[in-house]
């Protein structure tokens, strides 16, 4: 710290994973609905999850930041500390960085991890078979990103926190790269519906996913949310769910179901040599997946 | 590119250098006034000059891309053309980023070098009785700042070209580390009085230089820029010089005269165990330098 770089060396045999992610007022928070803390923590968290989609270890980030005049007391303390909590959680130490000011505030993480050299799993390495697998529910920090929206919860409700304080695969990665279980992998930052769509393209093959096996929001969630469709939230949620989604070759999906996983995962279905992205409906037709999830160049100003 | 996250492999030997560099639209340039290849040039050319200051060699970039919908074209061509020259110039390829919509120009660049283990020239090295040596011409791309804003020179003018297109002194850094010459070093962003002054905060020493040795702007050039003090522009001058501030040993300080450096180098004083930043004028009076230089916090909004 304090010197005009950061140095880091990764360890032998391991190879260095570098990522960057922007995390902006209005694009990616709000002011008035995420506290200072929140925006401390899931800065990191999503440049980890980056990370842990190839399966590595964060080891230190560089912080750039910029804030107005007005947030550089108890704001900044707060978003600090948050920061400080996601350091520590992850494994991922302060390294640098800049700062500056704007009249409003724009953060940029960068995180160096590190992988077992020739271990990254990649999103080009699905193959036609493939079992298509996703972690966790997907949904939840959508749904509770529309909660807060709504003013309907408090920041402590779960699906609220699941926004707020996402926790990145990265247990969950390293298993899977470890063991070389993954043919491809990435984590689902912009809904499943769109990241299907960009692992698919990068490997050049399609797939067929069932409605009916997708890991929805929970039943004891749904009360709290009910003018939500589950099943469209997990396709087209973008708010930062931050899961993996996997392919598995058939002959190694028997591992995933029966080891001791570090994360709850879900088979929703397989990838196809023709290249459509398609979902099998509750009632056995077939649709072709849309991207829906969030897209900066759609979405954005 | 294309994956979550890039990967990277040191040399065997060497270690990982990583920078991240703020270039903001408004702060550190101006839609009217910078043409988008020089945007694309310098944001990649600040972050390398923090390479440069390590005695490493760049080697990849991470680039964040915030941009208005009104500069996904032509702007954005031009943008990407110089970032492309620059990236080849500095032998730095891209490998991956961010991008997302903005109703400004926002750009944070990561560069990713190398340098043998344990040679990286820190600013914290300084020792009492070193020598202090800069390299080039202090205050130029501040000079070619100042015309560019009142419309007194075209882009094509030689210390326009300073600003916009500055040369990271990669050789030189290279060349003082190689041969572990420089006791402490850093690169002159923010002006020599700030950055002199935080090289002596970091080694727990003091300096005194000489006016009458600064490097200060051409002859040739001082008729075009007749309003502006050569030597307040050398001490305070914020423009982006990218040029080395480094220390070496009395015992060495023979090698940087005599031999072959990839770049000129001036000795404009020396460092003292007393921690006053003292500058000697021309009438032999002492003053204390007081930081004049480009500080986000003090200038910005």
């Amino acid at each position: 710290m304090g010197d005009d770089a950061a140095l880091f060396a990764a360890r032998k045999g391991y190879e260095t994973i570098l990522t960057c992610d922007w995390f902006l007022e209005g694009t990616h928070f709000l002011r008035e609905l995420h506290p200072a803390d929140a925006v401390g923590w899931k800065c990191l968290a999503r440049a980890a999850s980056d990370i842990a989609a190839m399966g590595g270890e964060p080891r230190c980030f560089l912080l750039s930041l910029a804030v107005p005049k007005t947030h550089t007391g108890r704001w900044l303390d707060e978003f600090l500390g948050g920061l400080r909590r996601a350091a520590r959680r992850f494994g991922c130490a302060a390294a640098g960085g800049d700062t500056t000011r704007q009249d409003r505030i724009l953060i940029n993480v960068t995180v160096a991890g590190e992988v077992r050299a020739g271990r990254a799993a990649l999103r080009s390495g699905a193959r036609a078979a493939d079992l298509i697998f996703v972690s966790g529910r997907l949904g939840e920090a959508e749904c509770g990103l529309r909660l807060l929206r709504s003013r309907a919860v408090r920041p402590g409700n779960p699906l609220a926190q699941r926004h707020l304080y996402p926790e990145p695969r990265l247990a969950l990665g390293r298993w899977l790269t470890e063991r070389r279980m993954a043919t491809a992998m990435m984590d689902i930052s912009d809904g499943l519906s769109t990241d299907l769509g960009r692992l698919c393209a990068a490997s050049g093959v399609g797939a067929r996913i069932e409605a009916g096996k997708l890991p929805v929001i929970g039943v004891e969630n749904r009360l709290g949310a009910r003018a939500f469709d589950p099943v469209q939230l997990a396709l087209n949620g973008g708010g930062d769910d931050d899961e993996l989604l996997f392919t598995v070759p058939p002959g190694k999906a028997g591992w995933i179901h029966d080891s001791k996983l570090p994360a709850r995962v879900t088979c929703i279905g397989t990838i196809t040599r023709d290249r459509k992205v398609l979902l099998i409906q509750a009632d056995g037709r077939e649709r072709v997946i849309v991207p829906g999830g969030w897209d900066a160049f759609r979405d954005g100003q």
